[in-house]
Order: structure tokens, then C-alpha cells, then sequence
């Protein structure tokens, strides 16, 4: 389905109306010249809990340790009173911050020497065991390690998960136990999973305990790991009265479904409820008037409503957001249940706000010009605060006021990285040729002059090109202040939003399911070509805005990124330099372990002469030859694809390099997210390297051969 | 090239007029039963050394520990006048046993708890240490270990080669040691080979050293371990009056060659010789005028001649032979010179002799029915010893006489092995529709009737179809006596030998070079559609003299028998159950890391248009479809090829299964020829029962669906 060209232009005419051209008076600040160290160690803040009386805070803040080569946790407490900032917990790792209900106390999961286990921490830092599994699971990427999700070392783990009900009487906790501490037989798809893992792992099985005021821990149920949702969603957890319902994975099918059972108090026993899909299977959002709060309805008419029972409803209007984001999640009621607010992120403005919903139908966004974030709020919903932060704004905690909005500074979190270079950006909005519109930002370099044309590098990964600070789910180990230093222009891009559209819904839903309802080439166009559409959009425009030098331009962009960054240097002449981040998806060698959604995208086995031309229409190692770019791929582990990727462009000579960044030790590897902080310094400065070489000034993009391999 | 029907028909009829059916009285003896565990323990001699004197023979025993799990090596002194056998040491790891000249005692690498270092053991067993390094280096398949060439567990390995001067003056040795012992940070090519190969590898170098009577010892040179000749083939050092000569490798070059040096003794430097390539550069094995031996020619016109100086030469006549075979290694020249011995493999014979060379161009074979492996002579070359065993014959120690080639029984190897029932065997030669030769032994049953038809089971791997007993190397995890005992004919099945043809020999150089002489499909006919030829002819035969069931074929094959068995399969409708060992080459994920020969074999990438038709025409993946064989993988490692062709038989709904067998801990894997004794007893078993399941009595090849995957 291609646009007639006359209607082409008349977007794209529109489009550019509605793009800012860079105002004069954008220059650089005066602050500090950024380093790869700041990136490394810029505040990434995790949990973040207000007490019910509103006078403290505590928060969790993941950073680096660079001196001895390893991340860092602190837990924080503030007194909002005089802002004062304490360290009261420090380890290798923390993760689930809560307040104990009815207690003046803390819990965490942390590693205090004895693996990952439950705490509780006090206002003066003391340190209480709460729960202990003394036979702890190797977590990480290592052998003999189960899974872990973290961009962490490979850590001893006890405890992955609790959650105290809403009276503090009772806990819900996951323990992990492993069933086989060496390796075993494997066989079926197991080996196809062992074939694309790398790393031997041991049967873990996750054991789910209900601890009472009274009496031993109760055995709730157990699965195995390999279920995520017991694994790593806490089995979705929600108290009831007298219950606890909780969910497993339904099956293996490839649309995870989730079965969920009600385990009562009173009997010790569960039955089965009902079988939901994973997506509608979150947690209900509870609005102003008690109802669920949910988004319903596609593009123009996506609103937000309120459910209440008998088939009515509250509108609150057309809603262009998604609901208690995990990158910012929350929603609160005030208790006499005049308001609510609820997190929400603003998918056309890229930031995430919080929401204040009356019990009428009234709403009013509580918002500052960059994001609010992990925010939290006191009992009675009078008094809360956020983190604020943005692209090019360093994270600061600041008091929001739920009734009239108004947010006041409490503190950096950061001093340090509040002090670095503060870039202009801009947003924008744009259409693409196939009608689709993706948001992304504009980051002006350092003494940015209108009128003279800069390279640039797009960094891009889905749909996180938002308002936050140096988070390194986007920016992972592209440095991207120090292209703007260097005199970059960095355009951050988001994939065309999904909720736009009911058929990039179904693109996606087709791709992940393998439903079949959409043939490969139309999952091909409305998922990975349709963003290369809106790449050509925005350097179209940039470049007949004068702003960028379209003879040099890059793109980097990490896992889904890297499949964009292969497609895109495959599939146009954009490119001089690319940087593609640890993935191999869409190469011919994953087909074995991911037949299902390879199904979908190539309609087959590479060796299927139904798909041959499937393959050949998107496969970027089949494509190699085509890209003008040259390619720099950086590891986590030696994955197959991606190797093929660098083979295939190596075989057509297009210059290339590779690089895998290590473990710890000879039987661990670095994660998808680096966490060695001299593995992510040594990225960064390689991209940059990379980037310079390719589109440096002066360089052009063909000055240095040497990366171009000998025919062979 | 296809032969006209009439030539075929003709060269069968010739086949089958050489070929001997079966005589009667071949029944079974009344020996015991085997077990999986007779074969794990099937006893491997390594090297065998008679002292000077001729009254001793000292020899390294290679067995299993089934209770430890864990392999044994055992040295072991034979004195020859009474055949009294002691074991004088014992060792988790054993190898490169020598007599120290001059001495009475012997030299052996084994580790005895400070990883393997140079020992010198006396008649009594006692032990001196001779050369320790310290720092060893993890050798095997383990993360962080340098790679093992042994069928062994991860070992320390301080010192991996030595050589005595024939004077016993001198000692060269080479040690490990490892640069890194942390991961680094790989790129280029060291990421492909880590994408190949599932285990990190630190950097290790290969260091040389000599040790003369006074002084400290002295290096001569380094290598890295990827050097394979310095590495593996201990610098292939040969000894001058005043030098010593030794290679490395020249360069990464496709065709393997090898730089050779010549060290002074005086001067303490090496000087560059000649560049050889790695087929040449074998150490010269010496005739009865101090000539240097060799097969020279092709096929008929393959003859043994002895190289003289000023162009002279001394013919021995035709010989299809290799000489001094790594499996029997060895030559002997008289001190008088009257004449010389060299060890042979007999290609038409498939089995090991001697060969008494005199200086008049006489020649003897000295032999039995059998083979003769692993001989030694004394000092002056009046009596010696060698092991006699068969496919069907356990070893024994006999004495020879090299003067009138008389053998008499010293004593068994294994005693428990010896009583085995020894299976009813014959030797086949016969010409395929292409033309070739192949050599194959038919192995008969149990209680074998003439005029009944039995399912057969093919087992193959190369060229080592021959009279060993028991050969791991050949036989693998393919329980081909417990087939026997179960009423299964056994084929034991070589590729057509090279030796016989030019043409063959240019397409195995095309193929391993990639020097583009002959096309593609050219290769994949002379290599792989050749073998399978092979096998339909050998069937057919046996067909139409009504020993087998044509309706109840199976083929087993390792490593490259794995790719015969893929083909096998994937090109004919002549098999119902296959067993295919650790192998992947063939398949389009493995074309990453052996770029080279897959040009030769396919054209180019996979996604190379110009290939695909070449893919098509070979790649089992690709073909899987077209298998009526039920299909069994056994793997040491979770190779990508391998699970490629197994998900390809599922997804096209062909009876597939796959196993991966574990190493010993989380960080190491089983290795290619496994080495630990449950895994190979798992692996015995599993193969039986599948062939049992396919091909069994009565079953028929689809009795039991459970095998066959659920459509995806």
C-alpha cells in the first residue's frame, strides 16, 4: 500500500511546516565538557517510596563503580524537610525498594554477603533479615547460572521477589532452588535452546512462600524457571481480602498467555481462574471513582476511561498515552476519593507526566517541560514527589503538589552530572511515505551555528527515545554527548508509535504470534521498513533544512536497534557509518530458535523455496553488498547472526569490524546491557572512534581503507 | 560425468563376481556376550616402546573408569622372557612414552598431581621429575581453557611435547603458557572463531626449549597456540648431528604450509629453510640405503620406491600403501643396513602390517590376518614386538621376526576382552556406478543364518574402517557389537580411498583449499555423492544376495561420517533410521567460520544468489525434507549446523531426536570423541534403541509415531 505521490507531498509539505528550524540562542551552556565516565556513572534511579507521612523518601540509585569495575547500588533516604541526602544501605546489588506497611522501616532485596535476600532496613541504616534461602542460585550470564534479567555480574541469588499485603500481616515471597547443580542430558529443544544460549543452565525452579504473623512459611506453588512470569514478574501478584491471586504461563505458546489461580487464605489452597492473555493480564489501574482505568480504541480514537460496573463508564477523554509505564509506573486514589493520578507516558511527546483524574470526567496533567518520573505520594495523596529529568536534564527529586501541580526542587541526585553541558534539543513530530508518524529528537551539538550543515548520527531503539536522562535502555553504548561535543548533530528516533495505528497493531501482533493473518512481505514493510521510511523522512528534512550534511550520516542502535541498523544500512544509501548492538535477529542463523516469529517475517526455514524470497528481500546478510555504510558491531556474546552479518559484509567488502566485549571470568560474558564499567567506557569510545572515522570532519566517508578486508 | 548404463552394469557384474557370499559355519563362537561398558573399556594402546636389548616392551594402556567415570591410562612393562605385565604407573592423563637413549628408563608427559609436566620412570616405577613448568594452562573443552586435542577432561598442562637427541644429549620440550588469564576483548576473526567454537579461550603460546647436559636450558622459539604445528605436532622437530630442525606455521592460508628453521647448536640461532606444504613436510622415513621412502604416483600407478642421491632410485613395486600411518606409525633400518622395516596401512586391505624392505629392492610383507599395530624393534633390529588385533580380534602382544616374519603370542591386552565373542567378518571391495573403490568389512550377526535377510546398520567415518579392535575413533558411540549380539548385520564402510584416483585427490585439494579448480557440484559429486554410491552399491549387492532387508537399513556416522549420514539421507530413499554423531559441516550456519571450503563445496554465503542452487543441491537443512530415514543426533556441544538439520527434519515432520551429552561441570562440555565413560555408555544405548525402535524385528520403520513432532 504506497501513497500516491501527490498526497506524499502534501504530508511531507505539512511535515516540514511543522518542524521548528533551530532557534539562534541554542548554543552550548558553559557547564562541563561531558567524559565516557559520566555517561558510565550517570544516576539510574530504580524504586523510589515516600512514607505515609509524607516526610521522607528513600530511593534506590544504580551506578558505577569505576575504580573496581563493577556496578554500584545505594539505598537513599532524604528528609524533605531540609533536603538532607543519606546513604543508609550500599551493595552490589539492590532491587525492590518497599515501605513496610504499618512499620517506619524499609524492606529490600539485596546482597549483603550471603547472595541476594529479603531485608529490612531501618532509618539508621540497621540491617534485619527478613528472608533467607541459604541455597542460593548462580544468576547471570555465566555457566551454570540461571537467566537473569539484570545488567549484572553473575550473583549468588536467594530471594527474587515478595510483597507484603495492603495490612502488612502477610508476605508473599519466590525463592529460587536449583535441581541439578551439574549439567545433564539434554535433549529436544533444549539442545535448540542451548544452541542459541551459550551458557549451561542448571533446572532452577521458582518456589513461591506465604509467611503469616503467625506459624512456618506456607508453600504457595512452584514452577520452573523457564516460566517468566513466575520467574520474573513475581508471579503478578495481587492481594485480595481473604486471597492472593497470582499467575503462571500458560503454556509455551508463542502468545504468552497467562493462567491465573486464586489461593486462599483461609484453606491454603488454589483454583483456577481464568486464562487471559499477557497483555490484558496487568494489574488493574483503579480510577477516581473505584473503576478500572484503562486506554481503549486505536489512533484518533484512543481515549481514556474509567469502568465502572453495569456497563458504565467515565471518559476522560482522547488519550494519545499508556498507563503506569514500568519505565515510570504508579497510580494512586486519594482516600476520600475525590481524584486520582495515575503515571503516564506521553507516546507523541515522548515524556513521561502524571495524570490527575476527578471523579467527573475531569483530568489535568501535572507535567514540567522535561519528564517526571518514580514518582510517589503520601496517604493521603496531598503531598508526593517525582524525579524530574530529561534528555539533556539531569535527574533532580522535586515535590509535586497532587492539587494544583506545582513542583518545587528538592535536591540533584546527581550534582556532578547537573553541572555537565545541558544540550539544546528540540522535539519532533513527522509523517513518513507510508503515512506513519514517529516522534524523535533533535540534540544540537556544542556551538551550534544555523546555516552550517553537521553530520549526524541517528541512535535509535523502539520506542524509548524519551525524556530521560542517559538512560541506558536507549542510549546504551552510543555516546551520544560526546557526538554533540565532538560536533554531531544526534537525532534520537523512535520506531512509528504502535497506538497510532490498528494495522502496525496487527503487523506486530502477526509478527510475535506467527498468526499468519499478515504475509511476510507487509510484516516486512509495516515493521522494519516503515522505520527506515522515517529515517529517510527526517534526513530529507534535516538536509533541505540545511541542518545536516546527508553525505554524513550514521545510525546506531542496540538488540531491536540492531535490526534496524542492518536494515537501514541494507536498504538505502543513507549510511556512510552504522553501529549495531548485539543482536543477530533477522540473519538466516536464528531461524532455529525462532521459528515462530521467522515464520512470520520470511514465511519459512531459510532453505524453504517459498521463503527464498523473503529472505532475500530483508535478510541484512543476504543484503550485505548493498550497504554504503561501514558496519561496527559490538557483543555482549558471539552470536550467531550477528557474525554472519559481519561475515557477509566482510565478504563484500564493506568495511567492517567487530568487536566482543568479555565477563568477568572465562566462564562468564557481559550482558546484553553492559554492566562492566570498562567494557561500556571501552564501547563508548569505540562508537565514537567508529563515528569519527567515518564522518569525521574532513574525513569523508572513504579516507581511511584500512578496515576494508582483503578479498578472500 | 555419469558412466552409460552399459559400463555400469558391467563394472556391478564384476563386483558382485568378486564379492563372497558368505560361507556357512561362520555362527557365532561361544565367547561372552558384550556390553556397553566391554566396549567403553576396550583397551587403547598408545606407545609402545622394546628397549634396546629386546627384553622389555613398556606400552601405555588407555581405558575407562567406570566406577570414577573418568578415563585411565595405565603404563605398563612387559618383560618378554616370562610375559610377566606390571603396571609401573598410573595417571588420570599418559601420553608420549619414549625410551631415554642411552639409558634404562623411559620418559613420559603425565600429570600426577601438579598437571602434566616430563617425567622419567625407571623399571621399578619409580619417578623423577624432568621437566616441570609451574604455570600450567587449562587444556579442553572448558571455558578458559586452551583447546585439547585429547578425548580427555580439563586438564593442567605444563609441558605438551619433547624429543630426545638420538645421542640422549638433548631434550627439546615445548610448555604452554598463558598470556591472558582473563577474558579479553576479541575482534575480527577471534570473534568468529568464538561464535564457532561455544568456549572462551585465553591466549596461549607454545614456548620451545632445549636442554643440554650443562646449563640452564635454553629457548629456541615461541608460538601462539593457534599454530597448530607448534601446538599439536611439537614443531615437527627433527635432529641433525649439530641442529635442529623444526616448523611452524607459515600463515593462515587456507592450504596449511609450514615455514621450516634450522637451530644451531653452536650458535643458539635459527635460520628460515624452505616452505613446505604440510603434506610434505613429514619427517623422512628411511630405507635400506638411507634413501628416502615414498609412494609416488596414483592408482595403478601408485609405487614404493627409495630415493637415492644423484636422481638414482630403487623401486619396490606397486603399492597401495601409506607408510608410517599416525594410527601404526613407524620405520626401522638395520644397523648393517641389510635392510629396513616400515609400518604400513594396507588400503585395499584395510589393515596394518609391516613391510621388510631389502637394499636390492626385495620386499616382504610381514603379516597376519589381522593387523599389526604399534610395533618396536630392538637396537639391532633382530626381534621385535608389535599389538595384533582385528575388528573382531582383541590385541595381543606378539613377537616378530623380522628375518622370516614369524609371530608368536607374548600375551593378551586384555584378557576380559579376548574372551569376548569374536564376530564372523568379511572383506569387500567393490566399484560404485561412479567408477571408485571402496574397502568396507560386513560384519555378521550372532547365530548368522545364510538365505535369512537381516536389517544392517552402516557405520562409517572416512578412511578408519580397518582391522583395529574396538577403535574409538572409528566406532565412536556406535555399539556396533551390540548389534552384532542383536541380530543386526554390521557395515563398516570407508569413503572410496583417495589413493586410487587423481581425480579424487583434486577434488579433496579443491575442496580443503578452495583453489576454485573444480566447481562445486564437482566437488559435492567426487566427495559426498560418491560415498553415497558407495553405499547403494554395497546394499544392492547385498540385496540381490539376500543376506540384508533392504526395507531395514540404518547408517551411523561421527564427525565427517555425520555429514555422510546427513547426505545419506537427504539424497536417497535407502535408509530408515540414522544416527549422525557432532557434526554440522554441511549446514548454512556453519559457513561463517569455514568460509573457504564452503566456496569450494557451494560457490559462496548462503544468501549468495550464485549458491543457492549449490545449497539446494547438498545442504542437508535444506533437503530435510526428502529423509525416510528417522534421524538421531548425538552431540558433544550444541553446534549450530547440527540443530540447524535437526529443526529442519521437525519442521518438515521427518522422526527426529537430538541429545546433547554433558561435560563434567557447568564451565566444560563433553568433548568430540567423548571421554567420559557414562556419557559413552549413554550414548552406546541410545543408538540401540533407536535402531531397535527403527529398524527392530518386526516394528517395521513407522511403528511407534511418538518421535514424529506435532506440526508447528
Amino acid at each position: 500500500m504506497v501513497m500516491a505521490p501527490r498526497i506524499r507531498r502534501a504530508l511531507r509539505a505539512l511535515t516540514l511546516a511543522l518542524l521548528l528550524v533551530p532557534a539562534p540562542g541554542m548554543a552550548s551552556s558553559s557547564h562541563r565538557a561531558w567524559t565516557a565516565q559520566d555517561i558510565v556513572t550517570s544516576p539510574q534511579i530504580g524504586d523510589l517510596e515516600m512514607t505515609p507521612d509524607g516526610k521522607e523518601v528513600a530511593y534506590l540509585l544504580h551506578t558505577a563503580d569505576i575504580a573496581a569495575n563493577r556496578p554500584r547500588f545505594e539505598l537513599h533516604l532524604i528528609t524533605l524537610a531540609d533536603g538532607r541526602d543519606r546513604v543508609i544501605a550500599q551493595s552490589q546489588f539492590l532491587d525492590r525498594l518497599r515501605r513496610i506497611p504499618g512499620r517506619n522501616a524499609w524492606s529490600v532485596l539485596g546482597d549483603f554477603g550471603a547472595g541476594v535476600q529479603l531485608y529490612e532496613v531501618g532509618h539508621d541504616g540497621a540491617r534485619t533479615e527478613l528472608v533467607r534461602n541459604p541455597e542460593t542460585v548462580l544468576v547471570g550470564s555465566a555457566d551454570g547460572a540461571d537467566f537473569g534479567l539484570w545488567q549484572m555480574p553473575p550473583l549468588q541469588v536467594g530471594i527474587v521477589f515478595y510483597d507484603w499485603s495492603p495490612d502488612g500481616k502477610r508476605l508473599v515471597y519466590s525463592r529460587l532452588e536449583a535441581e541439578s547443580p551439574v549439567p545433564r542430558q539434554l535433549t529436544g529443544d533444549a539442545v535448540r535452546d542451548a544452541s542459541a544460549r551459550r551458557r549451561w543452565t542448571p533446572q532452577v525452579r521458582v518456589g513461591f512462600f506465604m509467611r503469616t504473623e503467625e506459624g512456618p512459611d506456607v508453600p504457595i506453588f512452584e514452577r520452573p524457571s523457564s516460566d517468566r512470569i513466575a520467574r520474573y514478574m513475581g508471579g503478578m501478584t495481587v492481594w485480595g481480602p481473604d486471597y492472593l491471586d497470582f499467575g503462571a504461563q500458560a503454556s509455551d505458546s508463542p502468545d504468552p498467555a497467562v493462567q491465573r489461580y486464586r489461593w486462599s487464605f483461609s484453606s491454603g489452597k488454589a483454583v483456577a481462574l481464568s486464562l487471559d492473555a499477557l497483555t490484558t493480564a496487568q494489574a488493574d489501574i483503579i480510577g477516581p471513582n473505584g473503576g478500572q482505568l484503562e486506554v481503549s480504541g486505536r489512533g484518533k480514537d484512543r481515549r481514556l476511561v474509567e469502568r465502572l460496573g453495569g456497563g458504565r463508564s467515565i471518559d476522560f477523554g482522547s488519550a494519545m498515552m499508556t498507563l503506569s509505564d514500568v519505565r515510570s509506573p504508579g497510580y494512586w486514589r486519594a482516600a476520600d476519593g475525590r481524584f486520582a493520578i495515575v503515571a503516564v507516558k506521553l507516546l507523541r511527546e515522548a515524556k513521561y507526566a502524571l495524570l490527575r483524574l476527578d471523579r467527573d470526567g475531569g483530568s489535568r496533567l501535572i507535567q514540567v517541560p522535561e519528564s517526571l518520573t518514580h514518582c510517589s505520594f503520601d496517604a493521603g495523596l496531598s503531598r508526593g514527589v517525582c524525579i524530574r529529568e530529561g534528555l539533556a536534564y539531569a535527574p533532580e527529586l522535586v515535590k509535586v503538589n497532587p492539587v494544583n501541580g506545582a513542583i518545587s526542587l528538592v535536591e540533584a541526585i546527581s550534582p556532578a552530572h547537573s553541572r555537565l553541558e545541558r544540550f539544546a534539543k528540540e522535539r519532533r513530530t513527522w509523517i513518513n511515505r507510508f503515512g506513519f508518524e514517529s516522534v524523535g529528537f533533535v540534540l544540537f551539538p556544542r556551538g551550534y551555528r544555523a546555516g552550517k550543515r553537521y553530520p549526524a548520527v541517528i541512535v535509535t531503539h523502539g520506542s524509548d527515545a524519551d525524556e530521560r536522562f542517559a538512560a541506558p535502555d536507549f542510549e546504551w553504548s552510543y555516546p551520544i554527548q560526546l557526538l554533540l561535543d565532538r560536533g554531531y548533530l544526534v537525532l534520537a528516533v523512535n520506531d512509528p508509535y504502535i497506538a497510532q495505528s490498528e494495522q502496525l497493531q496487527a503487523a506486530i501482533e502477526s509478527w510475535n504470534s506467527c498468526n499468519g493473518r499478515l504475509v511476510p512481505a507487509e510484516i516486512q514493510r509495516l515493521v522494519w521498513l516503515n522505520a527506515v521510511e522515517s529515517y529517510r523522512s527526517l534526513i530529507a528534512t534535516l538536509g533541505d533544512q540545511g541542518v545536516i550534511d546527508p553525505k554524513r550520516i550514521g545510525i546506531a542502535g542496540y538488540s531491536a536497534g540492531s535490526q534496524m541498523v542492518n536494515v537501514a544500512v541494507t536498504q538505502t544509501d543513507l549510511f556512510r557509518a552504522a553501529s549495531s548492538g548485539d543482536g543477530g535477529y533477522l540473519e538466516p542463523a536464528v531461524w532455529r530458535f525462532q521459528q515462530c516469529s521467522y515464520r512470520a517475517v520470511y514465511g519459512g526455514a531459510p532453505g524453504d523455496p517459498k521463503a527464498r524470497d523473503n529472505y532475500a528481500a530483508l535478510a541484512p546478510s543476504y543484503r550485505a553488498a548493498r550497504s554504503k555504510a561501514a558496519v561496527l558491531q559490538q557483543l555482549a556474546e558471539p552470536r550467531a547472526g550477528a557474525v554472519e552479518f559481519h561475515e557477509a559484509l566482510r565478504e563484500a567488502r564493506v568495511p567492517a569490524q567487530i568487536t566482543l566485549y568479555p565477563g568477568e571470568t572465562s566462564a562468564s560474558d557481559e550482558t546484553h546491557f553492559f554492566h562492566i564499567p570498562a567494557n561500556r567506557i571501552g564501547a563508548l569510545e569505540e562508537n565514537l572512534e567508529w563515528f569519527e572515522r567515518w564522518l569525521g570532519n574532513g574525513n569523508g566517508a572513504a579516507k581511511e581503507g584500512a578496515a576494508i578486508p582483503p578479498a578472500r
